[in-house]
């Protein structure tokens, strides 16, 4: 398997056929873990950088989960490459700069990666389509469980898994899920339901978009507590909250179609024909028209185009991907344009 | 022939195939004569209005160019009938105000038409498509000729002929020229264009939208001066400067065409896109649309629309016209949902 193989294939998460995928994009579990005797990434020597490395590649390539993997050295990584890891979620921003002695390991799908020497030594992060947090979860924990046959973790007894950032040590666990939540911003309520996440003691932020600032109304909600409680409970916790989430949208959504039906069919039917004709378009401006033909495919005002499309086309707009399908470096200018091309080519279809 | 009829037929002026039609929208001339011995329509009495409306119906009865025209008193016509008229350019919006002793006579192309008792007792007047203002005057000279031959018109050997208004006093003409002039609203250079013009005698507003304030980058070009030279004189002068107006809204688009292609193109696909898709659209944004592509076809970047059918689709897209499709009376919000139903239609076709 190769990195270019990525680019046309359609990752797991990206189908949109999990559970509730009207309004989840996807549900993600990340565990940070560390060896034993070995300091943190960012105080350790280039020896021990490489020693670390080396166990957990060793480590994955006996694991049953990651043996068939794709095994990638960032420093044999292009620039481009590098980028177009990012945009595609496998790695964080932070783990393609400075890449000596880190690398990442993807499996075919998609669906699980982790990353070696980023902050922690392992980041282990699961990716799933939809409202699957819980299969998330399982299916880390498991990976997690396969390779401590291999390595041996930093834990204590006293504060469980022990991390680089204090915020992350107990269970080492974030579980992230991505929403679409059009019709709380439409109606101005989004404000009151970042309070509310906030007072339950987990976080909210735009998905796309500096900060809280968000472009095409997209948010992820993750915990912020790891230690003290058993993952399961935090699990648990975040599922319940997104459970009301998601339920509050839905019938918002209704109450929208019942109330503004012809509104919406409007802005909806010219996003669509914007992104249909435009011949110049920045990325931002192609997320926020992509989150409204998004709502009028799942209020089913629009037909002939689905989620997985849209998906796509989230994922393709993005300048390493515009770049890779090009072949060659694009300017800013030239990204805009080639991005419209392919707006338009995929909505052709 | 019924007023009907003009719904869904094509008036003259609006084939758009008139020379210069890609700049020049139409050519109008409009003559202001009044009845000898009988005072103004606004000072008249009762009596003598309609004796003047007497006079000159038998007139046009009479005359080979009228005879078979469409013949309306106005208060026999309904108040949408009367701003169906309006929005076609057969009568001013000051003819349909106070009905009583007023009429209009129209061909059946809609070339010719006579406004009886507007503020003056006749105002005939000649709408050609395209950059035709000779043609126009020529027409416009010949109905005046062949109705002075039954009506004597008050006329002063030292002022020529006497009007309402000391403005028309003279030759009685106005020679109005409708131009569409994107390039040079895009290019910043409609302001000097207008002191200009200005500065040469002629007058110059936006065809829509109040005052100077133009919507869709209309703009109809006048005489000012009536008096004091010959009538043929005055059309060489507006044909002269319009010449080289239309010169340099050419020019303009060449070089946003070499310099600026892909901005264009992007301006132009995108109207096209939202006037394909809206669902909900007012008169004003319609306008502006539209007016982007009738500059698309022109520089042939969209194909298989025409013309006529971007003119037409200015005329149907008014209220009055919309309510006539429709057959019933409906409230802005309906006219702005019936509207964007039209111009989906049309653009299909």
């Amino acid at each position: 398997m190769k990195l270019e193989d990525f680019l046309y294939k359609k990752s797991e998460w990206l189908r949109g056929t999990g559970p509730k995928s009207n309004i989840v994009v996807s549900s993600r579990v990340r565990l940070a873990r560390n060896l034993d005797k070995l300091p943190f990434f960012n105080w350790a020597k280039p020896k021990e950088r490489e020693s670390a490395l080396v166990a957990i590649a060793d480590a994955t390539s006996k694991s049953k989960f990651t043996k068939k993997s794709l095994f990638l050295k960032m420093k044999d990584v292009s620039e481009i490459d590098r980028q177009f890891l990012v945009e595609r979620h496998l790695v964080s921003p932070e783990h393609v700069i400075d890449p000596e002695y880190k690398a990442v390991v993807v499996d075919e799908k998609e669906i699980a990666s982790i990353m070696i020497n980023e902050e922690d030594h392992l980041r282990i992060q699961i990716l799933q389509s939809g409202f699957n947090i819980v299969e998330a979860w399982n299916m880390a924990d498991e990976i997690d469980t396969d390779l401590s046959k291999h390595l041996l973790y930093a834990f204590s007894i006293r504060w469980g898994y022990l991390t680089a950032c204090p915020t992350n040590t107990g269970t080492g666990l974030r579980a992230s899920i991505m929403l679409h939540l059009p019709a709380l911003v439409m109606t101005n309520q989004i404000g009151k339901v970042f309070q509310a996440i906030s007072k339950l003691g987990l976080t909210m932020r735009g998905f796309y978009g500096e900060g809280t600032e968000a472009i095409g109304n997209f948010f992820q909600v993750s915990n912020q507590v790891t230690l003290g409680h058993r993952e399961s409970d935090l699990i648990e916790k975040i599922e319940s909250i997104v459970d009301k989430l998601i339920k509050r949208e839905e019938s918002t959504r209704n109450i929208l179609m019942v109330k503004n039906k012809e509104e919406m069919s409007d802005r909806i039917w010219r996003a669509h024909g914007t992104l249909k004709s435009a011949r110049i378009i920045t990325s931002a401006e192609t997320i926020k028209l992509l989150s409204v033909i998004r709502l009028g495919v799942d209020l089913n005002i629009i037909g002939g185009i689905d989620r997985t499309r849209l998906n796509e086309l989230f994922m393709l707009i993005q300048p390493a991907h515009l770049q890779k399908i090009e072949g060659k470096l694009l300017s800013a200018e030239q990204r805009d344009r080639k991005r419209a091309d392919i707006i338009r080519e995929k909505l052709q279809e």
